[in-house]
């Protein structure tokens, strides 16, 4: 009988597991509460009993699986399978994951970042329709990405790789928190439309609905501004149009260096959907090579949440 | 005893020839003129002509080699062994060079572009170091690249991987001849220098002896402005420092994209060397995240014309 695969979505708000066939389909599904008091020293064996409990609930062992992968925010050390860095864990210092998991449960484990991870699950099970040559880029909070050339994520010299939301889109732009300037992730993220919304807005002089929550000092989301482009809120089309130049202009970089079958838009603030992704297939066809427009697609994500336990599952099954 | 390789670097004056050791040494060279004429149709004759001439003046035979590899102008399909659009060879329709030389030779044969092969000549013998992810950047009369990723070439879907000269580094910059705008190739080719210093040349105003070869309609390369900003001639500067903005620019998408261990700058207009490659490397560290700024290095190329006959044999040495 074939065995399964343990996937699992380390976040800062919560643990998502799955049990997956070796073909990528999702056969069960748990989450848990991530408890990051004392520097997130719970997390682990959290992880652990939690593996235990629901391995006794579906009366399975560790011989019915081939391995456990996981995606985790922070730096992560895919050799030594340990984390450092990622603050929205209160792991501030370097914390064994690997070691404790695999003598607790006996089953080999694979760890890559969260961004990676994800890209994978899109590339395997998502959008990326399982080809070889697949780019995810992720608008969220921040901007996120992962590169897979010739079927193997890119993660470069310094496991660097895929920083898509570091891309300078804009020499004179916003200034980023990783201290440059005019990075992707300062016009394309959450608070990127909120950057543009607030530089647009001083001097826009006219009717509209957006321009006048910002002067009233109301709480805007990208979804929000978003929703009333699609209404046609002048403001609002022109931050729309300004964000779509910009990911536009670094999905052509993508394009240009790595032509791609697929580029994967996902993250909450891909949710406008065709509506965002028309106008950036625009301004990536203004900016990519002839061969490159016609060969490169731009698709939205697919698995939403999941891709982070799929793409999990899918470092075991690469072994890697 | 270990067997040889056989490189060869099709272009459009010459063609050249070289007998390497599996390690890469060049124990042999010698170069043939391109025959452009009736359609190239005299191209690929000659090189078996030559390559049987040198077998016997060598006193050596097929089985000495483990095969051969070229790089190739055009559009190039790896596994049918076939070129078209190679204009320089006057080779406008699809032209069979894999199929006629293996016959002839004996010999498994391996072919792929002129600037992946050379990306792989320098990422095997040159300023690559044998890192398994390498950036070659080729600024001559246009600008080429190749993409090493995991240690292979990034082709991409449809053989655009590395279209570097091709990425938009000025939305709103010079027409390219690829039909864009603001292309690499428009500001950091040989055509590139001469077109900033035109640009530079029409509003600028001061003291410069390249301002009045401009002026006195006299013939200006690259390479000279190159040297009259090493001299501190005003004008020359600034061309030069924009030239390092843009190029710097590019090179920070590669950085952030794949973070290689190299990025290797070479071709004609890359001379300038370190005098140019500082400037370059301020504007690359100014655009790229810090994990990138600190791990992926700048560097000229060191092969020079061997690169694509050391690469051609790199080809037959992964067996692709």
């Amino acid at each position: 009988m074939s065995k399964k695969i343990l996937g699992i979505d380390l976040g800062g708000t919560s643990i998502k597991f799955a049990i997956l066939t070796e073909a990528g389909d999702i056969q069960q599904k748990w989450s848990i509460e991530t408890n990051i008091l004392d520097d997130g020293q719970f997390i682990v064996p959290d992880i652990i009993e939690s593996i235990q409990h629901h391995f006794s609930l579906y009366q399975m062992t560790a011989e019915d699986f081939l391995g456990i992968g996981m995606g985790s925010p922070g730096a992560v050390n895919r050799e030594k399978g340990t984390v450092y860095g990622a603050y929205n864990l209160n792991w501030r210092e370097l914390v064994e994951v690997k070691k404790p998991i695999e003598e607790a449960i006996g089953l080999p484990f694979y760890i890559d970042n969260d961004a990676n991870v994800a890209a994978l699950g899109e590339k395997w099970k998502g959008a990326g329709a399982d080809d070889e040559n697949v780019v995810f880029v992720t608008l969220g909070t921040g901007v996120g990405g992962g590169v897979i050339a010739n079927g193997e994520l890119v993660h470069g010299v310094a496991e660097s790789g895929g920083e898509i939301g570091h891309v300078t889109v804009d020499p004179n732009g916003f200034d980023c928190t990783c201290g440059k300037k005019g990075c992707l992730e300062t016009v394309a993220s959450a608070s990127g439309v909120l950057n543009l919304t607030r530089k647009f807005s001083e001097v826009y002089a006219g009717d509209s609905v957006l321009k006048k929550m910002v002067d009233d000092g109301e709480q805007i989301t990208s979804k929000q501004v978003f929703e009333l482009a699609k209404e046609n809120d002048d403001l609002a089309v022109k931050v729309v149009e300004e964000f779509s130049f910009f990911l536009g202009l670094a999905c052509s970089h993508l394009g240009n260096i790595l032509n791609p079958q697929f580029i994967v838009i996902g993250g909450g603030v891909s949710a406008a959907g065709e509506f965002l992704l028309e106008k950036v297939r625009k301004n990536f066809e203004r900016f990519t090579f002839p061969n490159v427009q016609e060969s490169t697609k731009i698709k939205v994500a697919k698995l939403g949440n999941d891709a982070g336990v799929i793409g999990a599952s899918y470092l075991v099954k690469m072994g890697k």
